[in-house]
């Protein structure tokens, strides 16, 4: 019989392949006493050299999939491998402790993960250094016990990766071509894996529980990532029927492209902007294809993240003049550096603590490293001129830090007029609404500010106390929760009193439950993945703003999350 | 000239003693290769012997002056040096590599610890075992360098205590009878050294910043923990017009002892009630002496945190029974446990989390492991009969969480009935409001439960995005930003529409800021620490609850938390 696997459905789609698990061996061991050491010690020489082997296919291999950045970090595996020291120091172990290639591998490892790791707070390229020796010993032990990695790197027929969770060097690792989709144990729709999935515009079901122990490898599965199932070994039935879903979602995606070059209006012809949520210049392919209205959230922390140094004031005026210039006088709103968290640089040390999302990040950086922040707004300043330019400023709490960061902007913006560089006159200036303070206190910030953008993942994080990617509480993520669509509507409300712009960036804007509820509250601008932007227009234009308006008022007036959930069901023909 | 400190004014009163530095020396060393190797082995036996000496002495002090339970911990210290495993391994290693006696010790005591850290997942007092040895490691160490340890146990005569941070285990050192006050470095208002300094009743500055480097050793101290303000090596007039400060101070304190047994009314007449926080019933001598007019929290967590297994139904019972009685017919709110966060236990391992503040705690625990919440509320049951039981739950943050709370609370109940045993039938079931969520979905809680208890220090840190305890964001932790007052608001309205009590068990309900918003308000109940409660009740006496009505509708149309403090001290004389 088939087996049936439930989750989240995280990413819409049919796809039908091979099941590819990525799920490391069990790679336990006995610590023994032995009499041979030369035989161990060719045996540790013997695994070193299929493990290179190993490295050196895979390099070659991504660096033709993916490009060269990408397979940098397997270089930096061999590395580790041709390291003399290494060697000699575990046959050195075996010759001493007599003991067998497997104990003596690992504690010769474990001591220089040890010291990198030791070394870290110093210099922060030492933690990659320990990350890159645990990667390579996991290898070098499954080749002493003959089991097999997963080299994801090696795909080369279509599957889908089941997995227990998928980190990003996780998805660096994957070839595109070839993986339909994702299962995980673990996550919610807002995990780094179903955000890839829907970036990827592949089917992907999060939170199975269960996928990697139900599903064996090799095994034909059924993604459905509309519904969030999966069926494992179908009969032909299940199977022709799960292509006809895939063809009438294909044909419902056709019927939504038509939209691309359209407005997003309401039913009763009130006009909305759909902008698209972006990381990088690369995104604005698919933000174009999508026909997004406008950036509604260009996410600068990739800009550092993805540098091994503070990025230069020059490096930053090229992109954000890329994006402007691409949009072609749409709107750009840029949000300024969002470090901290659980995001970090490996330049900019920052102190350990005990709850990094309610700590020191984003602009509280900001405003205590303004060196780095000035950096940033004189290169959005002189990149002003290419577009129509939105600066806004992640995790503000309280009326004086908007006023700090709105004094440094003008100073950095005199500046420039001083030196004579050309800066645009209309730019506007905004917060991130993602602290409920602020968006209690919206009333007084809309006096201040040009527009609010909504940041709803944080939001609801916070004013549920609850970290989305925490298993144990990740149920508390509630996007419908009638305090939260309080919270957003006084945002909004707040903004309209004071005529000014209402947007939302986070998750929510473009949820197919959302939308008939922002919409009834009137939301200026919905920002979202680039692909979900057709879908949400199409749904837009059956809804009646007055008729959303009255549903809203009753959401914001119902006890749980799950009477909302009912409440728009029940009163929005699903799409 | 005398050198002047300040810091956050943290704990009342004036001080005048020698100070105490409660910092450890410089422990470093070099690692040297050796000839003498029996020289070396002798250096690590004279310090073995030297620290158990001085852990014998000690053991003896603390026992005397804080009984048996609290000089356990030497105990478990003087075993350490008792191992001959550990003597034997750091012999071997200096015979076989040749290093000195404190690369020796180090080495092998870190892999000691190492190997229990190794174990402390499975077995969490293998992580009290671990920290027994570092703490060991530093006393041998520090006598094979001849520096010398605090050792705060053996203080003899008064004294202000200089310390980086006080940890409850610092604190649980010192003889009470010595210490005249603390100064530390970092903390806020709400930090453990703070809140232990308000219980003792002595003064105490905290985020001083640099009290550690700018004050040595012996060096007479005056502590204004009025002001926040230290001053060291006073001049003779400086101490006698701090003496007199202090005296001036002790003589309020008279007038305030006056108010013991009055009823806590305002100056038009109206009558609130003043409560008090208590961890375990051994405050309840503070409570009484103070005039508490009830027990406002009772945290049941120490409970649990003071035990090395689950504590049973029947030591439950008679600690809530204890509480009961001793407050005689007044009403005892007691808080179900709130685990998790920064309390763990040691039998009850909890999940690694990347923010434990936004996750598995209180109410969260209590629901998934209900077999512990069932013997919690089993023993609230039977104890509920000598008195007034109020029960609340911490962490609510949706109404489904309450509701599932009260059934096993009801269900309990029932059992209990059924098997004969007498529960009262006026039990009052409520909820902390400690959660953004819960304050702005008051109007719904509030058709639910009999009363709120509003958890400032939690609102605040969630609805501010800020750890508390996190010097670099400490900055926003605002009682009196508009945002959290808008929520204090509108929990105590949304109470009293539905004829419910609305209580405040957090810092902010003994605060002299505070205490008149919170009356203008119409807060029913103020629960604080019983130190604070006389004061409270003196300020209240001067307050008109209409003008302080209008003062409140003022203060939650400001702008930021410092507007706030100007108005009420602009309209509320000090006392």
């Amino acid at each position: 019989m088939t087996k049936k696997i439930t989750g989240i459905a995280a990413s819409n789609g049919v796809s039908i392949a091979k099941a590819y698990k990525l799920v490391d061996p069990d790679l336990s061991f006995e610590t023994r006493t032995i009499d041979d050491a030369q035989g161990e010690k060719d045996r540790v020489n013997a695994a070193f050299l299929a493990s290179k082997a190993d490295l050196e296919t895979i390099r070659t291999k991504a660096e033709a999939s993916m490009g060269a950045d990408e397979a940098e970090v397997f270089t930096a595996h061999i590395m580790v491998l041709e390291d003399p020291e290494l060697l000699s120091s575990i046959n050195d172990k075996i010759d001493n402790d007599k003991t067998n290639a497997e104990a003596a591998l690992k504690a010769v490892t474990d001591t220089f993960i040890g010291m990198f790791e030791a070394m870290a707070d110093d210099n922060p390229y030492m933690a990659e250094r320990a990350a890159d020796i645990r990667d390579v010993t996991k290898r070098v032990l499954s080749h002493l016990l003959g089991k097999e990695l997963p080299n994801p790197a090696l795909i080369n027929e279509e599957v889908v990766i089941i997995s227990h969770d998928m980190t990003p060097s996780d998805t660096a690792q994957l070839d595109r071509r070839y993986v339909k989709g994702f299962i995980t144990d673990v996550g919610g729709r807002t995990a780094h894996a179903a955000i890839m999935a829907r970036t990827l515009e592949i089917p992907a079901i999060v939170g199975s529980d269960n996928a990697t122990k139900e599903i064996s490898e090799g095994e034909t599965v059924i993604l459905d990532g509309l519904d969030g199932v999966a069926l494992v070994e179908p009969s032909e039935s299940e199977i022709s029927s799960y292509q006809q879903k895939g063809n009438e979602y294909a044909a419902k995606k056709a019927e939504w492209a038509k939209l691309k070059n359209e407005k997003s209006v309401s039913a009763d012809g009130k006009e909305f902007v759909i902008g698209a949520n972006i990381g990088t210049p690369k995104d604005l392919d698919g933000v174009i294809e999508n026909g997004a209205e406008g950036v509604g959230l260009y996410r600068t922390e990739f800009l550092y993240m993805d540098s091994s140094e503070l990025p230069t004031e020059e490096a930053q005026f090229e992109s954000y003049k890329k994006v402007l210039e691409n949009m072609d006088g749409k709107p750009v709103t840029v949000r300024t550096m969002d470090i901290g968290g659980d995001k970090h640089l490996p330049y900019l040390p920052l102190p350990e603590e005990d709850n990094p999302f309610m700590g020191y990040r984003a602009i509280r950086i900001s405003l205590d490293r303004d060196d780095i922040f000035r950096t940033q707004l004189r290169a959005l300043l002189r990149a002003s001129v290419y577009g129509q330019l939105w600066i806004m400023f992640p995790m503000v709490a309280t009326v004086p830090e908007f006023r700090a960061a709105r004094d440094i902007f003008n100073e950095e913006k005199a500046k420039l007029v001083d030196e004579g560089v050309a800066v645009s006159d209309d730019i506007k200036l905004g917060i991130m609404i993602e602290i409920p303070a602020a968006a209690v206190l919206a009333d007084k910030f809309a006096q201040e500010v040009d527009f609010f953008s909504i940041g709803t993942n944080d939001l609801i994080g916070y004013s549920m106390a609850a970290d989305r990617g925490n298993d144990r509480v990740s149920y508390l993520y509630q996007p419908y929760n009638p305090s939260i669509l309080r919270l957003v509507k006084n945002v909004i409300d707040s903004a309209h009193k004071y005529g000014k712009f209402a947007a939302m960036c986070g998750e929510m804007a473009g949820d197919p439950i959302a939308v008939p509820l922002l919409v009834g509250m009137g939301l200026d601008e919905f920002s979202m993945s680039a692909t979900s932007i057709l879908q949400a227009r199409s749904l837009m234009k059956k809804l009646d703003t007055q008729e959303m308006a009255k549903l809203a008022d009753q959401a914001v007036d119902c006890e749980t999350n799950d009477e909302v959930i009912a409440l728009v069901k029940a009163n929005v023909s699903a799409d």
